[in-house]
């Protein structure tokens, strides 16, 4: 049987005629899980990963049109596809192998009759001896001083992923080197980063595929000239990160060492590549950069060969789906009850919104039904005192809760109100959940809860490697399964593009005006002109 | 001519007819934005702050029947019902002053025939006070050293404006003491928190208007044990920031002091009460934040004064009303391009969306039109590389730019292909509001842009206090316009009680295991009690 488009498919006639249904009081959330099975149903488990969707609204009348879209879209076959080099970016194509790059079973992926596999080895060894010749010492900066800092050249794709793992990791590991982050042209991102850092004891961490990234090149001049003002020598400080041939990938570039990133990864994708590695392994060890491959590569695994209605971030998917374009969501909220979580979201937000942001499908027709919705969120219980007013009484929206069964943090606790405040932190989110799906009738109509409100509950058991990396890997494997399944390319971004057009046309006209005042900007439109003639004058 | 409520305006049968005809084409951006008195007719100018709206899907007509709106709905007059102090907050039988705590104009504001400026101006001097002795070494640590760090304990509004504003300021202004700030229960922020401070020198600053915050107190607990473990007296690193007759406005819980907030300033609101106003005073010192008060008090008294149609705070209010509710777009997008600004978003996010995020009218009436939205945001040029996709492919929502003209860093600057990074950061800016609007076709429809989304662009002239005072200013009265226009009451919350009711139940239940590990939980339904055994348990 062939693959079907997802408008074409049965099971989408079938789930539109449901979701009037669901209308019905009798599918209100604190009906269905009054079912004493509801949990046991309405679950899933991997090693070191639950995710419940009790509290979402799916029957299993439901859950069986669901999977029967995932079957007629062969979203499965895509997936496996994929981790075999198939060509699945089609409109630039290319392979997408992220999957590659934690992959500790094959000892070779064919891609185009090359085998990748030596080449991701290599650079991982490479990171690897790089980054114990900077934790021991025998790599140091210009004026002879070990490296204590590290700053990521970066942006997008480049930075939002190894900031995530960064940060939570960095809960639970003291790093060995601090890294930070400069992702922004804003030249006060370059200011507040260099109050930050020592020059001395600092490592400059390149990261472009294709060494022409603007911002990113606008911020490495920025730092060259820094350097050289603090009388540093440039290449002692610097290591790049590109793909093979670019501009940078050059000795007079290069500064201590090239590592090479891959067109079959794409930037969003990229954490276990050498765009992570390098910055990860300088943070925390290359054993530890390894470890959370594994966590990777577990989901990864379980991913593709768990059956569909076992399958974790396939499931995920596909009530990601149900949500936004049979019950007409508009967004979703992650929730992780974790600090050490909080920089979770905005990878998300990347990862699902680049990828699923889009109106063709991966051959070029228009599409009709809803593809990628907005992803935002902050954590709990934090997020209780912010927008959650609005998740309760006001235009809903499903929520994805994440829980961390142990904290870090083990000396001594204090109580309050008869509990520790990570039992405090975990009935909340128990409760949020709960009071979401149930709601609450009152005459008083302000304190009226209409409830039926999703969610999901996500738990990893704690804030190591391995369980970063199966919370990370989650959400790719959701990610990419979603884009199968709506049709569209979840690894392209054309999107970005027209932006870029505009900028520099933009940007041609200030450069000229910077070579010679007197140069005339009346044949731009009367706004660029005011935004220009403004920026030129320095004040309103 | 009595108030109207929203849906009986005539002007909204207007706007719902209008609705339809900006369907045609020809109201396509990229034909509304041809006009060459486009951006003149479609912004406002204050001193030091500038709105552009000429990117959003408005014409004169369209103009005219929201400004309509706001004369039907009277929101001027309850703007000025609210600033000279009668009971706005009906739920909570309470006047809404916080305008009055920057308000260097009056000498008397009446509330119930009790004049608060007094104990404003009082709170104020306490606090100038108060930060000068920590400046000037006066007031130190039980072990005699000076306070070079203070951690805000408190959560949602009594630290999310704080941060912004600090992150903020702290572009510009280096700070006196380094403020950190602990809103989440979760332990691992703590163990965060702790890692980044030392203890001798850290002043610990409780800020709860009842003093029963539960995040807050599980915090104070753990903060107080912290600071018996390491021999310090609690009392000599603590101030308290609570209600009057609070708990915490008790001479053994106060520490150093206690500095009262009232009731007529809602949390949301209270950055520039002694929430604000002693960590930012401690930071930066008291005249510091006397400037920020100087430009809150500004566009206070522009909101309050300036004539509908040249009012800015009412015109962005209208503006997110028409595409809320008429052009039903479901989300707005802050994207600030000045990483000092980063933290504006989450504020904003609160102050919005626990504000307007409801649905009954301030009276208990029903509302069945859209209220708030939700309101998410990065910074820019950050965010053209994460969600911008789908910002232009996907489905299209509303986008506030906000420009800053002169940034702070003033030291050697590089080129970068003939620009320098803040003209670079400026022709992004510029380019994609342009590219959003007016789209591009491409006979390749992965490249084909559909335009037509709105986009408004904020300038404000640098990072000084009063520039930063004028934007939250702005979006405090840009959303209380719009709650007052939607007739929702924009100063409770009562949807954030039914969560805390039900995480109240399930804390009895874990204090009952911890005080004896025999008791039962099965009475418990099977989600909740599954989640207290994984919790008990420690591991999945």
């Amino acid at each position: 049987m062939g693959r079907k488009i997802f408008s074409a498919c049965n099971a989408c006639q079938n789930l539109r005629r449901l979701s009037k249904t669901f209308e019905d009081k009798k599918f209100h959330l604190k009906n269905l899980i009054q079912d004493k099975g509801r949990l046991e149903n309405f679950s899933l488990k991997l090693d070191g990963f639950f995710y419940d969707f009790s509290k979402q609204r799916v029957d299993d009348i439901l859950l069986n049109e669901l999977f029967d879209l995932a079957g007629e879209t062969r979203a499965k076959n895509s997936f496996s596809d994929m981790a075999s080099g198939k060509i699945v970016n089609i409109t630039e194509n290319r392979a997408a192998l992220h999957t590659a790059a934690r992959d500790f079973t094959h000892d070779n992926i064919a891609l185009d009759d090359l085998d990748v596999m030596p080449e991701i080895k290599r650079v991982n060894k490479q990171i690897q001896y790089f980054s114990k010749k900077v934790h021991n010492n025998e790599l140091q900066g210009s004026t002879g001083k070990s490296f204590t800092d590290a700053v990521v050249i970066g942006i997008g794709g480049s930075y939002l992923g190894c900031k995530f793992v960064y940060t939570a990791l960095k809960h639970n590991i003291d790093p060995l080197v601090n890294l930070h982050f400069l992702p922004n042209v804003d030249i006060d991102n370059f200011g507040q980063t260099i109050k930050a850092i020592d020059p001395e004891t600092c490592l400059w961490i390149v990261i472009s595929k294709s060494y022409t990234t603007t911002e990113t090149m606008a911020n490495l001049s920025q730092t060259l000239l820094f350097l050289k003002n603090n009388h540093l020598d440039p290449l002692k400080h610097l290591v790049t990160i590109t793909a093979k041939d670019s501009p940078g990938d050059h000795p007079s570039n290069a500064g201590l060492g090239v590592f090479h990133m891959f067109d079959f990864i794409g930037g969003r994708y990229s954490v276990t590549s050498a765009v992570g590695g390098l910055p990860l392994s300088l943070a925390f060890g290359f054993d530890v950069f390894s470890r959370f491959l594994k966590g990777c590569h577990d989901m990864d695994l379980h991913a593709l060969n768990a059956p569909e209605e076992k399958n974790i971030p396939l499931t995920a998917a596909l009530i990601s789906i149900w949500n936004s374009n049979f019950l007409h969501y508009p967004a979703q909220a992650i929730i992780p009850y974790s600090s050490a979580l909080s920089k979770l979201v905005p990878h998300v937000q990347q990862l699902s919104m680049e990828s699923l942001g889009k109106t063709i499908t991966s051959d070029g027709k228009i599409i009709d039904h809803q593809t990628g919705v907005i992803i935002f969120g902050e954590p709990g219980t934090n997020a209780q005192h912010s927008f959650f007013q609005l998740a309760h009484q006001g235009s809903p929206f499903p929520i994805e809760f994440i829980g961390v069964v142990k904290p870090v943090y083990n000396k001594d606790q204090a109580k309050s109100k008869g509990v520790y405040n990570h039992q405090e932190l975990w009935a909340n989110m128990i409760a949020q959940a709960k009071a979401l799906a149930i709601g609450k009738d009152n005459d008083n109509k302000a304190k009226y809860f209409t409830g039926n409100r999703p969610s999901s509950t996500i738990l990893i058991n704690d804030l190591t490697p391995e369980s970063i990396g199966l919370l990370l890997g989650f959400y790719e494997a959701k990610t990419i399964y979603e884009g199968f399944i709506l049709g569209v390319n979840p690894f392209d971004q054309f999107g970005v593009e027209l932006g870029k057009v505009l900028a520099s046309d933009i940007r041609d006209q200030i450069r000229k005006k910077n070579d010679d005042e007197t140069y005339d900007l009346n044949s731009l439109d009367s706004a660029t002109k005011f935004y220009l003639d403004t920026l030129f004058k320095g004040s309103l």
